[in-house]
């Protein structure tokens, strides 16, 4: 579905970021591999210098997944007004402070600044596009578009439009995403932390339950994970899991036959709370686990794996 | 951790597989790989044609993995009595029906004509061996060693003992575990499903509830999923993914932060239940997805994915 890495359909046009943290800067990386031109606009002084180090410690990833060296950095400048910055934009992916009020009034300023052709896209996991638009004049305009940390690397693009949002800004957000290499998907309706996220924090309550019991410890509990579901997940989601654990009979017999006990297993699922001794637990095992590695060394472990295994798996053909 | 395909500590050992069926044939392939000899012990008459294809088909995926080309038919048997079977076992994987009573009467006989040395494993994900083990002269014997499906494929087996199991039991199933090329863990304490089930079923209630109330089809789900927290949990599991979310302040960071917001974000999952709009929702998407291909071919693509995905893991240097 996703582009080919080395396509860049999307090469010469102009995408201004606003915010140049984390997210930013990874977001900059990944279009600076398109081909593209990328305004960062950020009030930070140090900023360039600190976009500069983030973009240089994720291009060499991008190569591994096939982009194309670029000379990222004449393509890549900095502009602290937002309103100057935008006035060239074919995109802004915003990647400010997750602060409504913030937000609103930078969709003001940046509708009344930008081409009227101008995709507008925010980053933001919390603030859904409908608390976002109130100060605009055409709410139509605003779409979601909420990367997986992190953006250069993780191939997911949640696209969230708002009721008010022109489906065609959507299509348009959703064919952007694609070609710049995501997989780019439509959440059809706004809901508290999208999907991948809510995702994430049921399996997250359930693990830290777990460990708070004393059934394992937390690198034990990651320890299964990574040798069963995540495997598992890397390649087919949930429900194609349980369509195939059916047997020549599917997701229908599945449901019929152990749909009863999977009911009972969700209603026996535990409950979790950052409480103390909770707290003191983790933070314990923390310290005789990850803790004695740095964290650049199981950074970079990390990334090297999110590689191998979108790498790994572009190389085998879908299922016909 | 676990030992390299080619080594073979576990050659020329015997292993009792009671109950042929897909998991019982899936351990049976993994262990004729490892040059052991195997013994399936099955009422079916039909049995030996059944297991041989299932046998046949896993060998290439075993291959793939580095597992060296055995002849695995002339070191495969079968013998319809159990304590015919087990008299010369090793190890015993049990891989019969989900029945207390079955099980209970099975470890009996198994126990009367087993040789004292042997390693007594339950495959049961339901049926914790506290409850198997009733009729045993010494319930020091029985562990459960619960493979993750398909087993040959899958690096985790859950070793979970009963609050009677010797420890040196325990230690011994992990140690034969491991050298037959899994990972494999201890559960320390016996609690509905183990683990991975239980985290399997946390993410599928808020699947199928995300689905039942229209955010996304049950197919964008999956891809959801394949495209963003299945290729984390394949690299590094929930705690380590928030430990390294945390920034250089790691998990204490993280749960001083974005604790609050976490244990929001837990209150607020969803419930599901297979109600019938449900089912008529999930099946209705299905024959627009996934019911368009076959239940071969869809197979036969998660399994190579599933070796794609741990062989390009194993490429990876492991973190300082």
């Amino acid at each position: 579905m996703q582009a080919q890495p080395s396509s860049q359909p999307y090469a010469g046009k102009t995408a201004v970021i606003i915010g140049g943290g984390v997210i930013g800067a990874s977001w900059a990386a990944l279009f600076l591999a398109n081909g593209m031109k990328v305004i960062v606009s950020d009030p930070d002084p140090e900023i360039a210098s600190k976009v500069k180090v983030m973009i240089d410690a994720a291009m060499p990833a991008l190569h591994d997944l096939g982009y194309p060296a670029t000379d990222h950095h004449s393509n890549l400048s900095f502009e602290k007004d937002n309103s100057v910055a935008v006035a060239s934009a074919d995109i802004v992916q915003e990647c400010g402070p997750e602060k409504v009020e913030f937000k609103q009034c930078l969709w003001q300023s940046i509708e009344a600044a930008a081409p009227a052709e101008a995709l507008l896209c925010s980053s933001s996991s919390t603030l859904p596009a409908s608390l976002q638009d109130a100060r605009m004049v055409d709410r139509g305009r605003l779409v979601i578009g909420h990367p997986f940390n992190p953006p250069h690397l993780m191939p997911l693009v949640e696209v969230v439009p708002t009721p008010a949002t022109d489906p065609a800004i959507t299509a348009r957000a959703l064919a952007f995403y694609t070609g710049v290499g995501k997989v780019a998907l439509e959440i059809k309706k706004e809901i508290g932390g999208f999907v991948a996220n809510r995702l994430q924090a049921a399996i997250f309550q359930e693990s830290v339950y777990l460990v708070s019991e004393g059934v394992v410890t937390l690198d034990q509990l990651d320890d299964i994970v990574t040798s069963s579901l995540g495997i598992r997940w890397a390649t087919s989601g949930p429900f194609l899991s349980f369509h195939l654990g059916g047997g020549t009979g599917g997701l229908r017999h599945f449901i019929e036959h152990l749909g009863p006990p999977m009911e009972t297993a969700w209603r026996h699922l535990g409950t979790a709370h950052f409480d103390d001794a909770t707290k003191e637990k983790l933070l314990a095992q923390l310290e005789t686990s990850y803790a004695k590695s740095s964290f650049d060394d199981l950074s970079e472990a990390r990334d090297a794996k999110e590689v191998a295994v979108i790498n790994g798996l572009a190389k085998v053909p879908a299922a016909g």
